[in-house]
C-alpha cells in the first residue's frame, strides 16, 4: 500500500512525497514533514496531548505554522499520521512490509511473527511515551479515541482479519469463526498488558496466546 | 471477603464500618465515607484525575479535609477505594457476591455469567466517566497505573485464576495451561473494546469470547 496522494488528511497515508512543485521542493517537503512528525511525537510525549499545540509543533520543527496547516487540519491529524509513519518504520525495521500480513501457509507461525514484532515495537522507547500519551487521551476523549481506532487501530486489525480469512479458506480455522472477534484473543491481551501495565511483554507470552487461541484451553 | 479493618489504606477494603467510637459516630462515619467516595468519583469524572484534589473532594462531600486525611493518605487512595466500593455494589446489584467467583461446576456458564455482569457494569453511566478518567491517567502515570493494577485489577483477575484452577482440578481445562494467561483471552478483549472503543460490548460478544477461548479457533 503506497500512495502519492495530495490529500494529506486521508486516513491511511502521510502526505505525498512527489509533489507537483519539483524534486528540490519535494525533498524539502519531505524533510519538513519528518521534522513535523518528530516534533509532534516529542511534544505529546513531553507535555501530553492536551497541551500540545500546532504552534508548539511548528516551533519545535523549525517551520511556520502555515506549513502545518497547509497539510493538516488539526493536531490530531498530525499526530495520527506521525504514528502511522512510526509504525511503518517499525514494521520495516522488523523485516516486514507495512500493511502486509505474512502468509507462509502456517497460520501459527505468521501470527507469532507479527505479534513478536509488535512486542518489540511496544517496548521501543521511541514509541512508548508518545503512544501512551495518545492512547490515554483516546480513553477520555471520545472523538480522538474514535479517530485513533478508525485511522490507526482498525486498519491494522483488518490485516489480521484478512489472514484469518485466508486460514479459513485453507481449512486451518473453523468456518463458523468470526475473524474480527477471533483476532482479539491474541491482540487484546497484548494491548491490555501494555496499556494497563498488567503484566510483562515477551515473545514467549505472545506465542502462548497464539497457541491457546488456536487450540483452546478446554480439555478435549 | 469482608473486614472491619481500621487501616483504611489497606489494598482491598474500604475503611471499617464498626469503629470503636460507638454506633452513632459509626453511622456518621459511614455516611461521610460514602459522601467522600461519591465526591471523589464525581470530581475525577468532571475535571479529570490531575485536577482532582483532596480539598475539592472535601468541599463536594461537605466534610473537612482532615476527615479525608484521617482515613486516606492521597487522592489516589480515596479513588481506588471508591472504585472498589462501586464495583462491590455493582457485583451485588448483578446478584453476585463481591470477591467470589461462581462455581456451579459448569466453567463456560460461570465465565459467561461474570463477563455479562462486567459488560453491564462497564455500560453503566455511573461507572463510565470516573473509570475512564482513572484508566486514562493510569496509562500515562506509571505509579498510579501500578496501584490501579495491584489494588483493583489484579485481585479481580485472581478470581478468574482461582476458577480456572478449579476447572483444571475437575478436568475441564488442560493441566498444562497457565490460568493467569488464559483468563486474558476473554478479559482483555472486553477491556480493550471498552478502553479504546474499538467495538461494541454485548452479552453475545462475551459469550463468543468464552466459546472461542475454551475450544479454540483452529479446525480440528
Amino acid at each position: 500500500m503506497s500512495s502519492d496522494s495530495s490529500t494529506p488528511t486521508a486516513p491511511t497515508r502521510p502526505p505525498g512525497t512527489a509533489r507537483k512543485d519539483g524534486p528540490d521542493s519535494s525533498r524539502r517537503s519531505e524533510r519538513s514533514r519528518h521534522a513535523i512528525y518528530d516534533a509532534a511525537l516529542a511534544s505529546v510525549a513531553e507535555v501530553g496531548y492536551q497541551r500540545t499545540t500546532i504552534e508548539g509543533i511548528a516551533s519545535r520543527a523549525g517551520v511556520g505554522k502555515q506549513t502545518i496547516y497547509r497539510w493538516w487540519s488539526s493536531k490530531a491529524d498530525v499526530l495520527l499520521e506521525a504514528f502511522l509513519d512510526l509504525s511503518e518504520q517499525a514494521s520495516e525495521a522488523a523485516g516486514g512490509t507495512p500493511w502486509e500480513f505474512p502468509d507462509t501457509g502456517d497460520l501459527a507461525a505468521d501470527l507469532k511473527f507479527v505479534l513478536r514484532a509488535t512486542v518489540d515495537e511496544l517496548l521501543d522507547p521511541k514509541f512508548e511515551a508518545p503512544s501512551r500519551a495518545l492512547a490515554a487521551e483516546g480513553v477520555v476523549n471520545a472523538r480522538l479515541g474514535e479517530q485513533f481506532v478508525t485511522k490507526l487501530l482498525e486498519p491494522q486489525l483488518q490485516l489480521y482479519v484478512g489472514r484469518l480469512r485466508s486460514a479459513q479458506d485453507s481449512g486451518q480455522v473453523r468456518a463458523d469463526i468470526d475473524p474480527r472477534i477471533a483476532l482479539e484473543l491474541f491482540v487484546a491481551p497484548l494491548a491490555q498488558r501494555w496499556l494497563q501495565r498488567s503484566g510483562p511483554l515477551s515473545h514467549g507470552y505472545t506465542d502462548t496466546l497464539v497457541d491457546y487461541a488456536l487450540h483452546g484451553i478446554a480439555a478435549r
